[in-house]
Order: structure tokens, then C-alpha cells, then sequence
């Protein structure tokens, strides 16, 4: 059995997001990055694996290709034995509360949000609020580069105006002049807020953040003016940690 | 005047680092980046820009070129009216016996080597000791993501066991099984390996330094198992950097 022109044409349509919303399906390909989804709650569309790998998916229902026509579907430079789609779930995850949040406010760039699920997934932060102008996170990018975080970080896009009049969590920026953050007492709830790569954080939303945090530069003067969004993310993230762990110590 | 067949063929031939070798030559582009190469100790050797910013390069013999020339000769998918070509200097400048170091063992991704060099001009760390296969920092996509980072820090590449053998300094590795980083005494004093991003630091690197470090993981078990290279080396850097503040208040 062989895969069909409509298969192949469904599957590519998938690399654009306004296919992905049309059909509610997302590409995940590569042994590593499929198995954490076929572990996770997201529901399993199709899978298609070559012949040496069958085995592995026996109960996935798997179609059979050549390793030809895995090249024809994949958007990776080097395919690797499996491609699989996923169903977009629908946002019916309940808004937490509490905890420790990121706020992403025009990230473009997919590797940056996938590095930013990472990330999160690593520090336990459970929910990603991001504007609508935020890279879609089941672009194919953003999924093979989180590894497979995505499956345990619940992502919305939102009006962000909206959602923080709404709010009573803390909301924190990262500003040079705001606050050294190695001297700040940081909570456990809270919102940290990162901006677009190349405009930072929107006018709106730096009137009425609560709290500035600053990242110190070490050094020259000169030195480079800005982090990297998702290096800065990794910082702060790591400070808001820290400061729990501390804490318990003491 | 407009520009030569062979100048054309010469620059483009620069993406590759064959070429960049043979003609210890690189390219830098678009206005801010040209700006901080100009403004550092790289050499020019020549710099073609369109007619509207030929005021900007006054002092650097520009030669003008139309929007369709620059394309012709740009690597980027937007160009941004200046191209430059800068020498690649001679590995003159001596090693420096003290202070934090970061040493890289095979990293890959030119955005990964990018992110780290702007992070160590953010941090101070003025040295970056790269593996034989550590991606060329003259790459145009390590350049373009430097943002001039690269004018400020001083990168080698060498055979890491035989500097090894060769420094007195201690060696740092992230780790899962090491040392708490938030209960770490970090010195102001060291070398910190970062690893390939697939394999990590290579065993024989591993069997002889001196210090583990753990970035700890928040939360449940079931957790991301790494972070992405750039952003451990953040959260490193920052932490070494946080324990010399926290001295000099104490």
C-alpha cells in the first residue's frame, strides 16, 4: 500500500497555518519527538512509518511508506522513519489561577517559542499566554523543537489587554531599569511578561506592569545591549526558581 | 559605478568557510551590525551600500550599489542597504590566564554559537575556546546573530584535550548529576564546557573535570529531560555572575 496524492497534499497544506486551523491537524515527525506525543493526552490523526520501525507503532494503526515517499511529506532536511498527525485540541483547558505564568507578546520566531516551551516545561511553568501575532505553536518548527514540552504546557492565544485587566497576578518585565533581580524577593505567582525581538515589550502593557526586573550586565559599558527573548526567559525563569528553593532551605 | 562579476562571485563565495579561509575575509550586513563592526578593531576591506545611507560611510571608500545589486550579494532575505567585508584577524591575541571562560565542544547551530557569544559579551566572559568542529564563527548567521557581539569576545578554536592538560583553571559541566547550582559556591575563576547539542560534552571530557553542575528541574518527573545548549549556558553564566554580586554585598 502506498500513500495517496490527497495524503501527500493534506500533509504538506499543513506547513501553513491556515491549513492546520482548517483541518484542526498538526505534523510531528521523528521517533524521539513522536513517541512523547503518542504518550501525551493529544489525540493521534494517522501515522506513517517505514517498514524497519512497523513494529513500534503496532498500535497506532501505522501505514506503511518508502522512505521516498517519506521525504514527499516531511518538512525535515533528514526525515526520520516517522511522521505522524495530531489533532489541534480545542481551548478548553481551564485558566489556572495561580502559579508562575509567561506572557509572550509577539514572539515571531519558531525557535524562539519552542526554546520558550522548553523552557517552561522545564521550570514546571504550566500555562504560556501568548497574543495572537505569537508564532502558532504547532508550526511544524516550533513542534519538533520543543521536543515534545508541548505536550505538557497548555498554550492560549489571547487579547492580551484583555486578559490582564482581568488578572490579579503580579506581572513582571525584564527592563534596565527596573530592579536588580539578583537582589529581588520574587513570588511564586506571577506573570513575566517577554516582548518581540526586535520591539520588546508593547507600550500598553510597560504602563501598567507592576513590577521591572533587570538582568545586570557585567562589565563594559559597551558590551551588547540586549539578551536573546528566550535566553532572557531562561534567566528569569531560573531567578523565579531559585527563589522558591531558597526559600524552603531556609 | 556598479558592481564587478567577480566581486559578486568573490562575496557570495564567502558563505561558505572554505572561501572565508582562503580569503580570511567575512561579510557583515545591514546598518546596526556594519555600524558595531566598524566601530571595533576588525579590519575593513570593503563596503558597498546604496545611495541613500552613502553619507553614513563617508569615512569607509563606500562604494554605491543599486537594491538589486545588494541582492545579488546578500545572504539575507531582507537586505538592509550596507554589506561589508571585514579580515578575519590572526589568531594573535594571547590567552588570558584568569577569569571565566566558556569552552565548547562540537556546538552545531550557528544561532546556538550566535546566542552564546552575545551572552558571554553580556557576562564579561572575553574568552570562547571552540573544538576544531565547532561551527565557524565567521559563519554569516553566527555574525548576523552576534549583533556585534563578536567585536568584544576573543574566539579560538583549538584541540580541547591539549588546552586541557594545559590549564590550571577548574572545569565546569552542566550535569544531572551534579553539584545544586543554587547551593554552588561558584569561583570567579573558571572554565565552564558546554557540549554538542545531541551528544553533550564528550566522555573524555567529562572523566576529568572537576566540577558537576545541576540546573534543577521543577516540578514533575515527567519533565523536558534537557535544555537547549544556549539557554543552560545562560542560566550558568548568570549564576557565576550572581555569585560574584552577591560577594561584594556580603
Amino acid at each position: 500500500m502506498s500513500i495517496s496524492k490527497s495524503q501527500i497534499k493534506l500533509i504538506t497544506s499543513l506547513q501553513q497555518k491556515k491549513y492546520r486551523l482548517k483541518e484542526s491537524l498538526f505534523v510531528v515527525e521523528g521517533i524521539k519527538v513522536v513517541d512523547e506525543f503518542l504518550k501525551s493526552d493529544f489525540e493521534l490523526n494517522s501515522l506513517f512509518c517505514t517498514e524497519d520501525v512497523k513494529e513500534c507503532y503496532f498500535g497506532s494503526n501505522p501505514e506503511i511508506i518508502t522512505e521516498i515517499e517519506l521525504k514527499k511529506i516531511s518538512g525535515l532536511k533528514s526525515p526520520n522513519k516517522v511522521l505522524a498527525l495530531f489533532k489541534i485540541p480545542k481551548e478548553t483547558r481551564i485558566d489556572q489561577l495561580l502559579g508562575l505564568k509567561v506572557m509572550l507578546d509577539d514572539i515571531n520566531d519558531p525557535g524562539n517559542l519552542g526554546t520558550i516551551i522548553r523552557l517552561c516545561d522545564w521550570f514546571g511553568v504550566k500555562e504560556i499566554i501568548c497574543s495572537k501575532n505569537t508564532v502558532d505553536c504547532y508550526n511544524s518548527k516550533v513542534v519538533q523543537s520543543t521536543m515534545g514540552s508541548l505536550t505538557r504546557v497548555n498554550i492560549k492565544y489571547v487579547d492580551l489587554m484583555s486578559y490582564i485587566e482581568q488578572t490579579s497576578q503580579p506581572l513582571f518585565i525584564a527592563d534596565m531599569e527596573g530592579e536588580n533581580v539578583y537582589n529581588s524577593k520574587l513570588p511564586s505567582d506571577g506573570i513575566v511578561i517577554m516582548g518581540n525581538e526586535a520591539n520588546g515589550v508593547s507600550n500598553d502593557i510597560k504602563k501598567i506592569v507592576t513590577h521591572k526586573l533587570t538582568i545586570p550586565r557585567y562589565g563594559e559599558i559597551q558590551a551588547t545591549e540586549s539578551l536573546n527573548v528566550a535566553t532572557a526567559t531562561a534567566i528569569l525563569l531560573n531567578e523565579f526558581r531559585r527563589n522558591i528553593f531558597i526559600e524552603k532551605l531556609s
